[in-house]
């Protein structure tokens, strides 16, 4: 049979050896005679993977000693949430940079805590998709933050420079954390859901630097409040322990791996190849200006768009699994994160050549 | 090898043969050559997953059609706040028991949204912690609901009466849920995290009267809106997949084994041997009164307390697994849920014989 490559957008695929791994042990965990999911979060054996974990992402991610690394539930959704409740203080409004699905998402639940001040960053340059340089982003003066999502999973675009204030950037990195490299220092909270280049989904990272912790509205839900969190190592109620192990097995992956400044190389050379092929190739497009093309989430369409079913399922069939596109734009999508390798991606782009030539 | 019973009071242990199932197919799920939790969550093979997991649900509870069933996150500390939120209405307070430790945390998460009525129900009989009679509880008439929680894992008082009442009822059954027959229709919200009786830590079950959905303070977050997570059949955002999936081969495994009532009748033999063994010997004691003591975790102390670090030692070797008590109450515990079966107890039983004998 031929090797099986996963380009799910989210849950995505994890890495072959951090899941064989887990299967191994999975009802012999430590030579307990049970699962690590059948042990008391409170157990010395379970704070030691708790503690691990956060440490091997601290070193991914050189993370200084201000910042606070909360292991949370409920997805970016809930932070969507979490970020204004947590960070409001005396202000009514924060800006919110829109450049897609994501980002418009998050304002949408912002509206119920303040008046968030939206920045229109979507544009074209040459006829493509485009985002603004972010420079250009005005930035509010009475803003208590400024947020923005760096990789949006379903237009493909990503953001490469960062807002120019001395408000604290809030980043929604679900969708590109680990996947290269950034100076956490830079920004006040960065949060991403698991299920992309962390783990399964069910758990979800912030990190948020100690001065913002004071902040928080009163009438906040504990599970929704960074200084719970952090004041209770992320053991304010019984956590996901088993998706949190998961998380710290493809953390110590990505260290073998040469850590992030190795998987960026990857992915580098792996988004070269896919988007290389796609313009040079009459067949496919990618409608992205190439400066906000995403390294993560990579939308093509077929020049004969009647093909896509025929495409899937050939594709299938060849091992290349969920590559339809997002409901909302249609086409397809190859999602190809930290767990794909580079012989996934060479592997699509050689099924994507014969179908072109079968087809054209 | 002696076989391992695993005592912890959560996460819990969960039944071998689903551990086992689990492990088998953790890579290779459903013959598409990845794991259940690298798939899309709206991929029609994981929808297929969740619903089947919610009719069996449905079916081991008789849940009625006009409750809806919700699969979320953040463990029953998370609705501590969404109760209030999703069910005040235009009230300003709510009824809340107080029974136990939990009972009690839910006090102190609601003060945030109303002024909760306390209801003490704690008491003494015959010298033992014991609960006031349900229809003794004094229930305002200005109430939105009324909050208790009828299993209490620390204090190991269980309450087998309900609230006296035309309010909507609001049972924690975080850890007795499944455990006996309950009348669904008499509650207005029934919510339960996971790791006892359900599944592994990180999903949590809200089971609601659909005309409870309409009374949601405008302010709440969607990801804790009993609304929102109906409409969107728990994907407001992306839902644990793998701790679904894994709850709904716990929900396929207590239909095998009979269902709830027989389920029930084992929990019943279990409780029966421990606690009359206990009261039986002279060496151990559990403090509950009869009427009150608790089927799912049963706190015992020895004569000798300076023997408690020896008692836990022995057990552990023993395979007699996560026997300590909560450090808020020391001595021991044996949390005996659904997952641990007879024969755990018995041997739990062989074993506090014999160390009696030993050390009386």
């Amino acid at each position: 049979m031929e090797p099986i490559y996963n380009f799910s957008a989210g849950p995505a695929g994890l890495p072959k050896p951090v899941m064989k791994q887990a299967q191994a042990e999975l009802i012999d965990w430590n030579g307990l005679g049970t699962s690590v999911m059948e042990i008391s979060h409170r157990s010395k054996e379970f704070i030691e993977v708790a503690n691990q974990a956060e440490q091997d992402l601290r070193d991914l991610l050189n993370v200084p000693s201000n910042y606070k690394v909360l292991f949370c539930q409920g997805g970016a959704r809930a932070q969507f949430a979490a970020v204004p409740m947590n960070l409001l203080g005396e202000s009514n409004t924060a800006d919110y940079v829109d450049a897609g699905y994501w980002a418009e998402s998050a304002v949408v639940e912002a509206v119920k805590y303040c008046e968030p001040n939206v920045i229109n960053a979507r544009t074209e340059k040459d006829g493509k998709t485009a985002v603004v340089p972010a420079n250009q982003w005005k930035i509010s003066e009475n803003a208590a933050y400024v947020h923005f999502c760096p990789n949006e999973t379903i237009d493909g675009i990503e953001i490469n420079d960062l807002p120019v204030t001395d408000k604290p950037i809030v980043a929604d990195m679900s969708s590109n954390i680990l996947s290269r490299k950034i100076d956490v220092s830079k920004y006040g909270v960065i949060y991403a859901g698991a299920q992309k280049n962390i783990g399964p989904a069910g758990i979800a990272i912030v990190i948020v630097r100690d001065d913002l912790l004071e902040l928080a509205n009163q009438a906040l839900p504990s599970i929704l409040s960074y200084k719970v969190q952090a004041e209770k190592d992320s053991m304010f109620n019984t956590p996901p322990t088993f998706s949190w192990y998961l998380s710290g097995l493809v953390f110590k992956w990505l260290k073998e791996q040469g850590g992030v400044e190795a998987i960026e190389a990857v992915n580098k050379a792996k988004a070269e190849l896919l988007y290389g092929y796609i313009d040079a190739s009459p067949f496919y497009r990618n409608n992205v200006h190439p400066d906000n093309r995403s390294r993560m989430n990579v939308p093509f369409q077929l020049a004969k768009p009647e093909l896509d079913a025929t495409f899937l399922e050939l594709a299938e069939a060849k091992g290349l699994k969920s590559l339809k596109g997002h409901r909302a734009v249609g086409g397809m999508r190859a999602s190809i994160y930290n767990a794909l390798p580079l012989e996934g991606v060479q592997a699509l782009v050689e099924f994507m050549k014969d179908f072109e030539q079968a087809n054209a």
